[in-house]
């Protein structure tokens, strides 16, 4: 049975990424999938050098073993930071062994304030998670003008609500 | 049950594009698989004005009705021009109703003659078929140095003709 | 003294893409700058199978001369066709001797009824003109929902024709 | 006058980016030309946390001064990780203020233990710097197999130093 991994792709506190993501996990949960969700705020502070050429710490350790590796599918939640996808994203895939990746399945879900909805920024990915021998849905929302579909109190609102449960059904039969 | 369609995406004659598309289908078929192959050197010479804007030949119909709309996994097999997919392929693509694509499967296949394995090539088809709607298999393998893959006759070594039976496996999984 | 040739990126009859190609091209001229435009719309309807490998039609050698090879900055204006540009344009590009773009310069412009005014095809575009040793202007203007920046008789408004004249500008200090 | 800064692109130690980073600033400061080097070795480990969101540290803040700011010409040193180029240079980016790579110039080199030669990273940092407003080098070096391009005590051989040369006097052309 699939296992769900949701990635908010950023380390920005109160990110819309960690709504959006939230809200997907919600959704899943609620249809009897198992699925966790991995915040990149919560990463080691120094895990770009802690973590990379040989070194592995503790708490990134216990991120593989118990998140990363089980899950058979991926959901990457990626804002636009200047173009593209966040910079800790890729760093933090840099961190992991690539094996972790290897024929698994993936979802990209992107924001942006602009018009674009972090298409360059699915596109990038995609070529990167291809190369990890993962498979790519290829249904990837686009939220652009992310901060018109949020309610007053910063929630997110019905429209994307709706959009992020549609999703959801793609990535099942994926 | 799988449909395959692979398409040799280049009219230059006697290109090395065409004998891998022959070999994969005919993998295909030796292991019970229904496949057909579309060559680009029988469009009409000029669907480029004749197949675009609402115009339509007979002959590019009866492709669509009988080789296009029944498939259900693409395999494109593009050699790189000016480091990308030949643009006689995306011309092809755009003269098509785009539902043809919608909801099915691609395999792409790179071949070049220098370093790249027509990894761009790769990348922007990919962006473009899931713009359409078509789920893209990671494993793409680049043919890079094709002319050295040849035998004295022309014929494909027996390495390539190996490479492509391990991915028309993967396809199959697909 | 530099040489533009303004390249409209399509066939399509009454295209916005040779609006807003023949906007640019009357920019300069009033400016007192050399321009040329190229429109796709007028190339040979056979050109895909008539001037690749090896064989040249009278007609384009002669663009070759006149247009193409004295120009020293091209225009690119391409409308988002299928998620990038439009195929014919790269199968134009394929059939013409590399070196006549070689250490020469280029803008692009783009143009879609959707959301993300043909960035794609513009990063797409980038790649394949630095592989062809030209040299892209970062500015690359989005013109998205072109539809709604017509007037009533389908001209373009002001506000384009404004963004038009600003991006002259910069191509003019590259 | 131009003043150029090369960006070692890892914080791997001694890289081979390094290597390669210092030959480059090594030779433009032999022609007289103004070069400093960044290595990302150097970053606080923890910056993808302080110098996000609002924060900055000193150590960022006198790079930014004294270094990133008063560059006019940006030369990348990318090594390709994952299929692209390492998440921690995005990440460097990230933290900066977008104003200082406006209205600049770049090139790109890129190195892999592989056959690609770094080309879909300097693809995907190229759409990047032109979001940023910096114009980028159409020719890109790419070092592929770069293990082999070394002398037996890990110095770069003369093949290497010699590419490294020319590509100098391209960029110093810009």
């Amino acid at each position: 049975m699939s296992e769900f991994l949701i990635i908010s792709g950023t380390n920005r506190p109160k990110s819309n990424s960690l709504k959006v993501s939230e809200a997907y996990c919600e959704e899943l949960l609620n249809l009897g999938v198992n699925c966790n969700l991995l915040n990149l705020e919560d990463l080691p502070r120094d895990f770009v050098f802690s973590d990379a050429y040989g070194e592995r710490s503790e708490e990134m350790q216990s991120w593989i073993d118990e998140l990363i590796q089980p899950a058979s599918h991926f959901v990457f939640v990626v804002a636009e930071y200047n173009g593209s996808f966040p910079g800790i994203l890729k760093a933090f895939i840099d961190c992991l062994p690539p094996a972790v990746f290897h024929h698994k399945k993936a979802s990209l879900i992107g924001l942006s304030s602009g018009h674009s909805g972090a298409l360059r920024a699915q596109d990038q990915l995609t070529s990167i998670l291809n190369y990890l021998k993962v498979n790519v849905h290829y249904s990837k929302p686009k939220f652009s003008g992310i901060d018109r579909m949020l309610k007053e109190d910063g929630a997110l609102n019905d429209l994307i609500i709706e959009k992020i449960k549609e999703h959801v059904a793609l990535s099942l039969e994926f």
